[in-house]
């Protein structure tokens, strides 16, 4: 049998086997290469081997790591980021991702501001994904960089549908998530023993800028219950009103982290009754965090011994 | 006046001057050593000077830092954890941290570990506070590392509190949790917009080793949420039962990640309804994290196109 001629039993072969089209198409490349280049007629181990070296190629491809960025200190970043960023072809990075952290990247690497502001839509999330897809398509090493993690309140499920739908390989890098940030800062657990057994993250930001309208008010008011509101500081007001409103103690503790670990990390304590004009008051212009919960009480009674301690390695371990 | 009998004085002014006790004990060894080699009467700035350097003293002194270790993989330890356990004298680790994220330490720190083994009370929570409160008493720096995050089940407000009666210097590091580590490896986000906008994490294990009895079962259940639950192998079936007791849909999606971003990470996929007997049959034995919501769907439907990425720095970053 002639290459030409074997073409097509090799297709429905391929088929068979379920190959991605990425692989495919380099092995119709491979084919046509070999096949002019051959001497001989096609045997079975031809395919294999084309096979083999097209899955190689495809493997060395293009692909995205959602990198989950952390808090805000770059200390707070990971080693398998670090590591993912000094790989990297290109980054995409959220506007709330630190330049010290984006500065973490290979020298080489493309840097891309994609950042969501708050009412803007001069960056839509369709536009992001598509340049995901594209850029890992030019066989680039992708890192979409994310404030937190890349799991919460990041859409990432998006980003990921149309990568799988492109058949790019992911990588999904955790971070440590801005509530985790802002409960160290201030020194207090989010759980405890008895009193908070349940710890809740809500977004009180929907996508039309206001309160989303599908929130379980009776599960938020639980005093038995600790609550992280991200992305919640312009609807601060409408949110205290409806917990308010739906039972919740008026002397529950309330408090905003702004940037969480930060050097210029703030701290607002009040109450859910008197946190909204306490908020006003100090206008906070970095990404915040809310907390609410009797838990944190302790934040507002308890001294702190917190020093800044001297973590420079004394000796680096071998 | 003689050193004897200016004591006195001093004594009432280090009371108003709200002296912590540490730093007046220092002071006080340092007055004694002073007034058997002085040869002069004592003058004010004797005192200055005295507690001054009593304050150095002591600020040179021990101190702990709260590590999270992360979910498991020692790559996903934060750059500031690092820092902090190759500076360590001492290192208390819980028994769920894997030993490479230990082997991280300073090779000259002291390793102890002080691992809670559901059920067994060999290392009690307030003997691990004591050793906490000792170690740094003695000056050693202290790194108490803690499986995940230690704001997150991990009773850290009880260590927290006994160090700051101690007036012992105290640091949170964050870390990743299992939560955002299960996640990462399922390549699911916890939440979504208009489908998860509140998630929530409950332990399913009380002190006394049975389901805690002040679960909010009408949060648990509402459909528009996830839910993470640690430490909940042991307690799933009475979990299970009393989710649907209360009104869950038998067929919303649950699933078991076992070790978490390990090599040896393992899924159960399955409903609420059939979990329990899928873990049964599985029998885990590493930590466990379960996922609930509809939002898990996409983990049973979608195709997988994770890839290891090979995320070795191809050139360090300056």
């Amino acid at each position: 049998m002639l290459w030409a001629q074997i073409a097509k039993v090799w297709r429905e072969k391929l088929r068979l086997l379920d190959t991605p089209s990425k692989t495919r198409r380099r092995f119709w490349e491979l084919f046509s290469r070999k096949a002019l280049a051959a001497k001989h007629s096609p045997i079975e181990s031809d395919l294999a081997m084309l096979l083999t070296e097209a899955e190689a190629g495809t493997a060395a491809a293009g692909s995205v790591a959602l990198v989950g960025a952390g808090p805000g200190d770059p200390e707070l970043v990971t080693l398998k980021a670090l590591r993912a960023l000094q790989s990297a072809d290109v980054v995409l990075y959220d506007h709330l991702v630190s330049p010290a952290i984006v500065d973490l990247a290979r020298r080489e690497a493309e840097k891309i501001p994609v950042g969501k502001r708050c009412y803007k839509p001069s960056c839509r999330q369709d536009h992001i994904v598509s340049l995901l897809v594209a850029l890992a398509s030019q066989g680039k090493r992708v890192v979409r960089l994310k404030g937190g993690d890349p799991m919460i309140f990041g859409r990432a499920n998006e980003e990921i549908a149309a990568l799988r739908a492109a058949r790019i390989p992911i990588e999904i890098i955790p971070g440590v998530t801005a509530a985790l940030g802002a409960a160290a800062g201030l020194q207090i657990s989010l759980t405890a023993r008895e009193k908070a057994r349940r710890l809740q993250f809500i977004t009180a930001h929907a996508h039309d800028g206001k309160l989303p309208c599908d929130i379980d008010w009776r599960a938020l008011c639980d005093p038995r219950a600790s609550t992280v509101v991200y992305m919640g500081v312009k609807t601060l007001e409408l949110l205290a009103g409806r917990l308010l409103a739906n039972g919740m103690d008026p002397s529950t503790p309330a408090l905003l982290v702004e940037r969480a670990t930060c050097p210029d990390e703030r701290h607002i304590f009040g109450t859910i009754e008197n946190l909204v004009a306490k908020v006003a008051r100090a206008e906070p212009s970095g990404p915040c965090v809310i907390l609410i919960g009797k838990i944190f009480a302790d934040a507002l009674s308890l001294p702190r011994t917190q020093i800044k301690l001297e973590t420079q390695p004394r000796a680096l371990a071998p």
